[in-house]
């Protein structure tokens, strides 16, 4: 018998300041993929700037799924794009996901950039090499791990986001704290986000592929993505994390792995916050919206759990744990309770 | 400004030899996906040994298309297969590529083992991690480079095919032997398949992402892929690479690469092929085939070209040239009237 072993990897190449988007950063044959919502803020600027072609797609996250993906595929084709193209993803999570799977799969993958114009998007979609898009069975269920060639977070895009929009962002923030790094937690601004992608690239540079480690990243996601099925995506990405990641570290209080002291004082973290559960929200439906998610296993959901702040429990390396639905309910009524 | 750059990468264990296919060489849940005319020969015996669900799906490269890709992903979603799968792809190289791609990205991609059924599919498909679909625009547009965890060649399996299936085979391994190692041609049998096999793998290894030196793979693929989708995939992929090879070393020869002792010595080593254009083949539906094909750059088709048996040229490093319609124009005719 004959046996070898071989490998191959892209490499990736992020960049975080004020003043980033120049002439010069980009060159070749550019074409950018902008949500339709930032069409004429962003995406003729820049299409102007880099003589790029632009196209634009449908806005957030009820666009990110097959239909937008073979309009665009479909797009390209009929414009004659080739490989040597570079496709620059203009917009928040939703637009980076979609376009970076497109991306991916577009005569086998072309080169990718992604210029994140929310918070929440430089720090969750656009680090880690996540591509993917929604299907009838849940969210981000067709996807692919695609680095892409460059990331630019232009902090002077992020500066001029309404409250709203920077509280989404804070949600994933704080989560990459709850997990992984208690400090960034306490930091603020320009200096909070950069200390969270410092997290986040920490964590998936030792597991790339979610094997182990890199769950903690799902931290809140269970729950969070079954409130965002149920109000039909129409929910804000991060108001759903938060919500979802207090549900969390309340099992893991309620589990007895998390102090009172210490769940305590996460309420108070998320206090900037006003979290409301969707209008149509049973608990039913969201253990059946659960019931899809890839954080499942052999039937049972997966939780991350934290047993202090800054500090998830890594379970023999699996950094999660089956829950049962006895298990959940406690924490299921004191949500509605709360947030009902 | 603050810059990281990060990387991530997946392994491949190639096995092959005689009697591989035994009951301790996979684990787990299993979900083996057959070319719908392999089930009873392989895929029912395979899937008791393994004790693994058994999916099957449309033979050969007319089931490679979006519609397949859709039918396997929902019978996943509806079987509520998790992430912790391992996808066995059995069958040809159409089977390969497809099952391929929707592992890679089935919740952003799961375990993936390929077990080839012929020797095409051993040296062409399952080396190499590329996976795609065919669209209407032409011939795997739509794909991901996704290297398997393991392959298992068996060549008790290999060693029953028809004889017209191991010169489809041999097609690929000859294209192999006349852009990188003229040894290969020489080789018979068993030995040949891993001559070739090894050469393939020392290509790839230099250029996984198909750079550069990768694209001398690509041989006789320009007009190769043209013939197939004017013959709507109903020609063997063997039959059309062959002549697809025949018509690259024309080229090579027409253009004053190559000379006149080796295109004949060429032509020779191509006679165990009975060779010839579809029924409905005409110059122009060929040109207008190869439009779409990935091999093209500015508009200009592309060739790998060699400039002696053994030896693609390097071109500056891009292992392919531009040909112009007046410079294609001997060889086109060439080829109809010795295949026509």
């Amino acid at each position: 018998m004959f046996s070898i072993r071989y490998t191959s990897f892209p490499p990736t190449q992020l960049f975080i300041g004020k003043n980033l988007l120049t002439p010069k950063i980009l060159e070749g044959n550019i074409v950018i993929v902008v949500d339709s919502a930032l069409k004429d803020l962003y995406g003729k600027p820049l299409a102007k700037m880099w003589d790029a072609a632009l196209i634009s797609i449908p806005s957030g996250e009820k666009g990110k799924k097959k239909k937008t993906q073979e309009y665009l595929e479909n797009t390209l084709f009929k414009m004659g794009v080739e490989r040597d193209v570079t496709l620059v993803a203009l917009g928040g999570g939703a637009t980076l996901d979609l376009v970076g799977f497109v991306a991916s799969i577009y005569l086998r993958g072309v080169a990718l950039v992604l210029i994140p114009t929310t918070v929440l998007a430089v720090v969750d979609a656009a680090i880690g090499g996540k591509t993917g898009i929604n299907t009838p069975f849940g969210k981000n269920l067709i996807g692919t791990f695609y680095p892409p060639k460059s990331i630019f977070a232009d902090l002077n895009m992020l500066d001029t986001l309404p409250e709203k929009e920077k509280l989404n962002g804070l949600a994933e923030i704080l989560k990459i704290g709850l997990v992984f790094d208690a400090s960034i937690i306490e930091e603020e601004g320009e200096k909070q986000i950069l200390k969270a992608i410092k997290g986040k690239i920490a964590i998936i540079e030792q597991d790339p592929r979610e094997l182990g480690l890199r769950r903690v990243l799902n931290f809140g996601h269970t729950i969070g993505h079954g409130l965002e099925k149920i109000a039909n995506y129409k929910m804000a990405h991060g108001e759903a994390v938060a919500l979802g990641s207090l549900a969390a570290c309340h099992l893991s209080f309620s589990l007895g792995f998390l102090s009172k002291t210490d769940f305590e004082r996460i309420q108070k973290i998320f206090t900037p916050f006003s979290l409301k559960l969707p209008k149509n929200y049973s608990k039913k439906k969201l253990i059946k919206a659960m019931a899809h998610d890839k954080k499942k296993s052999e039937g049972k959901l997966r939780f991350v759990l934290i047993d202090q702040i800054g500090h998830a429990i890594a379970f023999d390396g699996a950094y999660c744990r089956p829950v049962s639905e006895t298990e959940l309910k406690p924490t299921l009524d004191w949500i509605e309770k709360c947030y009902g």
